[in-house]
Parts: C-alpha cells; sequence; structure tokens
C-alpha cells in the first residue's frame, strides 16, 4: 500500500458567494485533523496557505505541542501533530508528497457539491491503493471549481438525508473512515 | 426504524487520571456535532450537565443561531441547532427520549478503552433499529466505567492503527457514518 496524505486548503477556497479567497489557519483544525490523520496512520498533513504570517502561528502552534510544555502535558497529541506542516500550494504539496513517496500522488477531492454520477469515484474504487494518494479538503465554502474539475478522482459528497453543511473537521473523518477504517 | 439520539456528557467523566469531574461545554462541540446529527437524521442531540451557568451558556449560544442575527447569515446552522438540548444528567436525558419515543431507549457507548470483545456489540449488529438508542459519548477522558458497565451495548473502539487519541468531534462523525451512512 503506497502512502496517504492529507492537506487542508486554505487557498484557493470559495466564499458563501463562490470568490476565491483565502481563509485563515484555526487552531482547531491543526489539532482535530492531525488527531484523525494520525488515527488512520496517514504520512503527513499539509496546511495549505500562501500567507508567511500564518504560516509563523501554526509553527507557534507546532512548537509548543511537539516541544514545549505540550508535550509533556499529552504526549499523544505530539504524535499527530507531527504529521504536520505547512505548503504554500496545492501545487508544492503534490510535489513533496512526489518527492517523498517517490512517485506522483493521485490527486483526490472531497465535494459537497452536486456532481454528475459521472464525474465520481466510488470510496471502495480507491483501493488498494496502488499509488500514494493526496486528499484534498477545502475550508470556507470548499475547494474552487478549478481545483475539484483538475482533481483524479472526485469522491461522493456525504449527505445521507440531503443536509448538506457537515464540518470539515467531521468530513475528514468520515471519508478516512470509508477508506481505511476497520469498521 | 426507531428514533436515534445523542447526548454528549459533561458529567459525570473521567479526568486523565480517571477520577469522575465535570467539564465545560464548548462552543465549537455544540456546532460541530449538531451538524453531524442533523447529516445524518438524528432526533436530538442532548448537552449532559448539571451546572445551570452552563445551561445558560448554551441558551445563549442558541438563541443567537436559532432566532438572531445568526439564523439570518447561515440558515442551515440553525436547522442543525435546533436538534440540541441540554439535560442535567445521562438518566434524565434517558426518560426525555422514552417519553417522546414511546418507548425506552438502548443506551449505547463508544470507548476509547480497551475492553473484552465479549463485552462489545459490532456496529452492524445495532441494525434495523427496532428499538430507539440513545448513543453516549464523553468529553475529557471519556465515560466513566460504572456508565460504560451499565450500557446496553458498547460498540468496537476506533482505532485502526492502534492510536487512541481521536477527538469526540472525530469519533461521533464516524460512528453516525458507521450506524448510518451511506458510504
Amino acid at each position: 500500500m503506497k502512502s496517504i496524505y492529507l492537506a487542508l486548503v486554505h487557498h484557493p477556497v470559495k466564499d458563501r458567494a463562490g470568490a476565491a479567497i483565502t481563509t485563515a489557519i484555526t487552531n482547531l483544525d491543526v489539532h482535530d485533523i492531525a488527531r484523525t490523520a494520525r488515527t488512520y496512520g496517514l504520512a503527513g498533513y499539509f496546511l495549505v496557505t500562501p500567507l508567511d504570517a500564518q504560516v509563523q502561528l501554526t509553527d507557534a502552534i507546532l512548537a509548543h505541542w511537539r516541544t514545549g510544555a505540550g508535550v509533556k502535558r499529552i504526549p499523544e497529541r505530539a504524535e499527530a501533530l507531527r504529521l504536520v506542516r505547512t505548503c504554500p500550494s496545492i501545487e508544492a504539496a503534490r510535489d513533496e508528497v512526489a518527492r517523498e513517496a517517490g512517485e506522483a500522488p493521485l490527486l483526490v477531492t472531497t465535494s459537497a457539491r452536486a456532481l454528475e454520477a459521472s464525474e465520481l469515484t466510488a470510496y471502495a474504487a480507491l483501493r488498494p491503493f496502488d499509488r500514494p494518494i493526496l486528499l484534498l479538503f477545502g475550508t470556507g465554502h470548499g475547494l474552487t471549481d478549478d481545483t475539484v474539475r483538475a482533481a483524479d478522482h472526485r469522491l461522493p459528497p456525504i449527505r445521507p438525508e440531503g443536509y448538506n453543511h457537515l464540518s470539515v473537521r467531521a468530513a475528514v473523518a468520515i471519508t478516512l473512515d470509508r477508506l481505511l477504517g476497520d469498521g
């Protein structure tokens, strides 16, 4: 099985009206999604942002939990946060995975919005993971249409009852469990 | 299919050393878990706390999003937060479900800690949901041993790689998807 990586994209993503924006990194997304990524054995968790100030903020959070007071108090947290790295763009994350895994990854998006069935790939169809994978999740109101269109695979949206407003933290957890869970 | 309810327990739960404590309600758990509960069609989401000040705080959060400025800005959020109610104890939540559903619910716990296989019920074994269900999730370091022991069913922990430190928000999302998802 090849390595699986995750990227939480803060740019470019959509605002409520569909325009491309840059969102802020939130402390909670760093922690929650790192713990989920560690639970499912991912090889890395990229926070994608082009903003230097956001990278510095993230570095400060990570330093606290990896080497500061945090690692003494909650060592399991350090283990999860070791997976986290910042990256200026989706392309840079893809290049970093290609270097590390020795092979270009498949880009896989998840999407809350409706796509034609012919545009979607079932969760089970991604197995047995014989290529490295970079899973892209959007913050704000989701990945841009260009990002979704350019991906190698688009997973079906998670909305069993038609309600379409899951948090990105929950969407990541459900997607990784569907792809990699033992349940 | 009978109704399924969820309770996020703030008392009694364990601290790091295993002692029974009361944790604080967090704004994020209210929002994230309400959105997940709505996604999977749950009938109600209880925040279990015996503290009046915490109930008042929660009521203020809910009022903002259900009837205040929040409902205009993000109407989908109001739809999720309508599921939320506070309750002073697990027993009171169970009684409220029994009244509403016309039948006492099965209490089902999830647990991060190791139990004997004979003490566990597989996710699939809870179907077809011919009794109402109240799913209990613990904050802090988890539900007390007494709560877990007294439940009708205990679901297996979610730790495919052995790492045992998922956020409760992620655990709720994965559990509901395993029980009710279309994936």
